[in-house]
């Protein structure tokens, strides 16, 4: 397997980004934030996603330049037009934001809509976290799967992420409401496996771990069947109203294309710093503490472990900073030719 | 099926409560928020509720005087101390004080530490609703279920509450992190029935929808598997770090008797007014369409019908309204003789 170093893979990315116009410092923010998703693992919305992105760029959908700007101000809460700047650029500048007011005031809520996709979610919760901040935030996305009870696609996967900050390895949940991304059913039945657990349901209408039977029903699975479907349904209104922007409804009906992704859409991110608010009893050893009893939990299987969401992330991250991170031949080839 | 009106629920409830030496209006709130749970459908946490809270009350572990004192504020981040007080009386004050917030400032969160079960999460999230907010809320809660790939109980259930109003039918969520709860498990295997889905883990590790295994076994499954297992974990230190209180793991420790419930637990509360943020292209309407939208999604079965979180609590309410609510009478007995 190919490896390429984190400094090579994040000067490539701010090479191909240069190239389209960005300045200096935005490129290097961008890069930064595709190169560490695929330094952490999430190589489907790192090196992976940058054809894609910088093809949206191309067309006209991302507006390179474009900063979030700020559309109304209520105390701790505020609202930003995203100007259908870069997603990701747009995200980091918000949950900033939210953490800036956060550290002043204990809290701070920052809705933005208006923007693009914003590639990996969990990036702005380890951007609160690192700074010592709760992080909560959540984005709206285009229709990709059935609503409980229907076979037609009319909800998003709407990524919810939450974060909390440890000085020994942060908690950071990144998990988006469909059981399985397309992308994982196409890894999987690559590989000629099974999904791990039911994953969709098949064109007769049973539930299903082939991916194949999935992909062409299209019925991918709420995570937790109908728990899953009505989350997204109100992670998706609430984005939409506290942002002023669009909701699912929305974002089917006015993308630029068939498969635009994340265009147009709204967000909410949430930061709570606590040594603002500090006290409590148990306070300070109380995320520790959580962890230990956590990984406490008697193993169900042989040799098997518990861990914390993020836990695996950390240790991704330190394994791809000593040994490069992973690459799809084509894939990096193709960056370097952009 | 014998049924019990509304109002003489309510009274009933308000009697006993009365008997136990709460105030005229501490006794009124507190039997509405227990008789509208039944009302509302969610019986495991109204009426059928009542004699357990009742005993917590005679041991003492509910104090029925105590109300939520303010122990920090930070602007529109507010953190109080529950004092042990009835749960639900104590989130419902947490959460009218972050309604209160947001309709000054557009957003309120309000915190509260060392309370009791707050029993129909769900409560708090119509009462943001019917005054225009939109809500969020969770609790933590004692450990009830094996976080994944563990077969030991360590992780709490933490209900999640999500809503939003509309004129015509507000959209609410109220889900526990565990795919179903243990009631859910007894009336299924006292009916004979199996789960409509996989609901936990037999005594040889396998998923099965049969309840009694799980009851046997323990291992209850998370909503999503490991999803609603992270989930679990990050509500519960965000509600307790936040709070400045007890996560799940000070609850299992310090619970007053083996299988006591909610005692000592942590809450967040946020509301947001989007009248104070009104504004953005397509506020006005976006939730009736959205509602409209996923309506229109073409049902999985025939006869079969899409319906958002929400849509059958309102039915429900109309016809207990109407025909009275339906009563366990072995237990609307043991509430008269309380």
């Amino acid at each position: 397997m190919k490896r390429v170093s984190f400094d090579t893979m994040q000067a490539e990315i701010r090479r191909v980004l240069l190239s389209r116009g960005f300045t200096e410092e935005r490129a290097g923010e961008c890069a930064l934030l595709f190169a560490e998703a695929s330094l952490e693992g999430v190589y489907s919305h790192g090196l992976n996603r940058v054809p894609r992105f910088v093809d949206y760029i191309d067309k006209g959908w991302v507006d390179i330049h474009a900063v979030p700007v700020k559309v109304e101000g209520a105390g701790m809460l505020e609202r930003y037009d995203g100007k259908l700047g870069p997603g990701n650029l747009n995200a980091r500048f918000c949950m900033q934001r939210a953490i800036d007011l956060a550290k002043e005031n204990g809290v701070g809520m920052v809705a933005l809509r208006n923007t693009n996709h914003w590639m990996r979610g969990g990036s702005y919760g380890w951007q609160a976290a690192r700074q010592g901040c709760i992080g909560l935030c959540w984005t709206n996305t285009e229709s990709c799967m059935p609503p409980w009870g229907a076979k037609e696609t009319k909800v998003g996967n709407n990524p919810f992420v939450l974060a909390v900050p440890r000085a020994a390895g942060s908690i950071v949940l990144d998990m988006a409401m469909s059981q399985f991304s397309y992308g994982k059913l196409e890894v999987t039945r690559l590989k000629n496996e099974l999904l791990p657990v039911d994953g969709g349901f098949d064109s007769e209408g049973k539930l299903t771990r082939d991916p194949a039977s999935i992909e062409q029903s299209m019925r991918i699975l709420p995570t937790g069947y109908w728990k899953g479907s009505g989350l997204s349904f109100l992670l998706d209104l609430i984005a939409a109203l506290v942002a002023g922007g669009w909701s699912t409804r929305q974002m089917d009906e006015f993308k630029p294309a068939p498969g635009v992704s994340g265009y147009g859409g709204s967000q909410v991110f949430i930061a709570v710093d606590p040594s603002v608010i500090s006290g409590g009893p148990f306070t300070e050893e109380l995320v520790d503490r959580a962890v230990d009893y956590l990984h406490q939990a008697e193993p169900a299987e042989d040799n098997g472990r518990v861990s914390f969401p993020g836990e695996r992330t950390a240790q991704t991250r330190q394994q791809n900073l000593e040994l490069g991170i992973p690459v799809d031949e084509a894939i990096w080839q193709k960056v370097l030719e952009l």
